[in-house]
């Protein structure tokens, strides 16, 4: 039986489905292996919550020696840092109008904070924010490094430093996110190499300048392991918490690795070769495409073929014979982060199946 | 300037972005709307409250004449139950499994309840939960009109009312989803022809099974203009209340009906052509493919062509300017429903701006 199968039949008369499910085992696993892979390349730990949004993971992840931990906006920032979470850097060109003006300087407060920004108007708008205490908050300029999302150029990142400085606020270093590498290894080894000449751009013009940068931090998990060495002393991985498909189909995480899975229930199966399940994008988020399918059944070597809100259409292979009414399935999402913004708590056992917890997506909806 | 525009620029300093704004008067006209539709053509109204999961537009939808709500699960069902709606129909085939069990029959004890099956093992498991009082939970049979998704054969429609029937539990009638209709108005209209067939159909299976069924339901609102006359009772939309892009493009409601739209900042515009605003898949979902793009940002005339997690991608066509950083935009998604589960609360105004009021999505989360 696959194992995500056996970790389910241990809890199934605690559930409802769709839930998901995560292996606490294979979490710290996964904690662990990041934490010495940076180790041995000497460079700090900086996790995404971005994939978990859960105090208890990220407790586990500075534990495990994590320098601290990213946001991917305000609000995330600040359940973390209500829960004693004491380094944040939010990775993101936040811009501080509404009432953000205020709960960015009550955050800066609150936590050691850093933000990224990708221009002077930013910088103005932060240090406008942080009134009579600009030097609370540290800024790290983001530069684009050819995934051409935000982020400056490498060649102005000095520029965006000087201003920040000026404004009294504090220039920490620079970031950047590789995103534009594709499926393939090569690929993405060619964006990493992107990624690190244009933090060494970035650091020689900040340099030049006369500024020292603390940090250069870099993406992501698909490109982590080619993302050590000068100039980087960071990194920013978020979805090797818990792997999945999109990770396993790149090579970034091996099957046995992923550790959450969504518990589902077969409710309907009168159409031969496929079968209904509970999880549909409510669950999933509508994360593939037709070709690839939407998430897979673990031990069934069957996709969701299709989604609809709360219906997920199983393609069943020739030869793989129908599941009953009411039987429980485990399905591993193409992408995970989508799938825990959608849930209240993790449903947490290992393995084994010897345990049960429940762990709250505490920074769930918190999305401004 | 854009009606939406000007909506948003009269909330602006109490915001933070991202966040669903909702326009009151609008939703009013789109629930007055349609329940005169209804009454004009002798049809019960049971809105869906998948779309909005807010106690507030239910009262409303109640108010204006809806004979009861429809969920799309049990915890659904729940939060309105508590809220004191007494007349739901879950129209999902539910598998009463875990603690469902005991959630069923703890529903069914608190409002008059209907549940969709599609199966004899459905039937039999939902009688078992009901224990000794099967007779407080209504079935409504499922069938398939051509959707290929759940629903049992038109034809053995009264074998599963039988079986509830000798079960204990009440057959109350039969349901079904065209949601097989393509983008043209034709398709959706044979989709609907469709779904008159089936449902008679199984009418007629019932009633030579000596059963008069009390509800016979249609869905849905891209196909519910052609969903009256005999036999069907009940309508059951749920987009139509707010509206979106897709519903737009499809005919179902006008580009003055749309009633909800994301409000985004731009955060980043160093690409030529191109603006970064900060509506990512977690607020928008991934609803729409490259080529139609992932939202519209109303009165610019521009899409999201591409969205990551916390950044949407704006194409810009040639001769519109490139926004400011910091500008308010206005996002109507293309597929509401997954908008309101990533959020906590709605943003309230009305097309004037004149009132701000924050009304809770009660059932985000709420999916099993």
């Amino acid at each position: 039986m696959h194992r995500l199968q056996s970790a389910l039949d241990a809890v199934v008369e605690s559930i409802d489905t769709p839930a998901p499910i995560v292996l606490a085992d294979v979490v710290q696993d996964n904690i662990d292996r990041m934490q010495d892979f940076a180790s041995r390349h000497g460079l700090d730990v900086r996790p995404h919550v971005k994939t978990h949004k859960c105090v208890e993971i990220g407790r586990r992840q500075i534990e495990a020696g994590a320098c601290g931990i990213t946001a991917g906006n305000v609000g995330e920032a600040e359940v973390f840092a209500r829960a004693g979470f004491d380094d944040i850097f939010i990775a993101y060109p936040v811009w501080p109008a509404g009432t953000k003006r205020h709960r960015v300087r009550q955050l800066a407060g609150s936590t050691r904070l850093r933000i990224g920004v990708d221009n002077v108007a930013a910088v103005d708008a932060l240090a406008g924010a942080m009134g009579d205490e600009p030097e609370r908050l540290h800024i790290v300029v983001e530069v684009d490094c050819g995934a051409r999302r935000s982020g400056a150029p490498p060649e102005v990142a000095a520029e965006v430093a000087l201003a920040a400085r000026d404004r009294g606020l504090v220039p920490a270093g620079v970031f950047t996110y590789p995103g534009h590498g594709g499926s393939a290894r090569g690929a993405r080894e060619r964006a990493a190499a992107d990624q690190r000449s244009a933090l060494s751009t970035a650091v020689r013009t900040l340099e030049r300048a006369g500024l020292d940068p603390e940090v250069v931090s870099a993406g992501s998990t698909p490109t982590v392991e080619f993302s050590t060495g000068d100039p980087i002393t960071e990194i920013r991985p978020g979805e090797y918490v818990f792997g999945d498909l999109d990770n396993t189909r790149l090579g970034a995480c091996s099957e046995d690795q992923v550790a959450l899975f969504v518990a589902a229930t077969v409710v309907s199966n009168w159409i031969p070769g496929q079968a209904i399940v509970d999880t549909g994008t409510k669950a999933l988020g509508r994360e593939g495409h037709p070709d690839k399918g939407y998430g897979r059944v673990a031990g069934m070597d069957a996709v969701l073929a299709k989604l609809n809100e709360y219906h997920g259409f199983v393609a069943l292979p020739p030869g793989v014979a129908q599941p009953e009414i009411g039987e429980l399935v485990p399905v591993v999402p193409n992408h995970v982060c989508p799938v825990v913004t959608n849930f209240e708590e993790f449903i947490v056992t290992d393995s084994e199946g010897a345990s049960l917890q429940r762990w709250p997506v505490d920074a769930r909806g918190f999305l401004n």
